[in-house]
């Protein structure tokens, strides 16, 4: 049986900021924000300990609010090519750790999200922001960026699945 | 102290066909190939659940020959973005498992492996089958390639640590 209520995990990929964010879902006039925040990896250890670490963190945080999807960012292939692949090694731990805990997974690309949140696929960072003040009611912005990216990803999920 | 034997894995990476290779390795004149073979995922099935099967076979064979080192194929990053991004969503999986075991990770490019192993940095995969096969005093070819290449690898790493 379908749950009434669906969690949704959001997610802004990367190695040294990972945005991400748990909204309660029940329908379009029902919205919870859990929790957002960010997973920070130092540059001072290696990839391998950067990798173990984001995916210790994602399996504390998938096992406490428990969601039934995940909502992640699709790299944008025009974007620098090293960084590109960086942060691709990050979404193979995460859509791995997503998999062992079976959730569904979508994929949106930043235009995707812009467009959703805003109604305008080049919209900035700073109208991302206002739009998710607004729609949450919130009396200042998500900070850092990518905990608001995180949130706007999960929002898209929403529109997504109703 | 260092232990007189050490064990090699060695990796080609990638989602549909991840090439392994594990080598015992004691001086240059005392080298043992365990094993090698191919880790396969079928594209019937999603990203998460491929990368999930890769981290629970390379957790078995990890746990099986308990390897020291791994040594694994850096992106080139020339190469087709598309397929460059994919196989980064493997190697971050891969790099990570590593990680968990503690094993010491050391990278080389495709132009590398070809130069150690042949002593030519354009040579082709033939070369590189011809000198592995004669390296190993093998009657014949290890297949498939991906097989080959991460005993190649393996073989690279330990003209690294010699």
């Amino acid at each position: 049986m379908k749950k009434s209520k669906q969690i949704i995990l959001g997610i802004d990929p990367g190695i040294a900021r990972l945005g991400y964010a748990f909204l309660e879902f029940e329908n379009k006039d029902s919205f919870k924000l859990l929790n957002c925040g960010i997973i920070n990896t130092s540059k001072i250890h290696d990839l391998g300990h950067r990798l173990k670490e984001i995916r210790q963190d994602l399996h504390e945080l998938i096992t406490l609010y428990k969601p039934d999807i995940m909502a992640i960012e699709l790299l944008y292939f025009a974007q620098n090519r090293r960084t590109a692949i960086t942060v691709a090694h990050a979404r193979g731990v995460i859509i791995e750790i997503a998999s062992c805990f079976n959730l569904k997974i979508l994929e949106f690309t930043p235009t995707q999200v812009k467009q959703i949140i805003t109604g305008n696929g080049k919209a900035e960072k700073k109208d991302i922001q206002n739009e998710i003040m607004r729609f949450f009611n919130l009396n200042k912005r998500i900070e850092p960026d990518d905990a608001c990216d995180a949130v706007a990803i999960a929002v898209c999920c929403t529109r997504n699945i109703l």
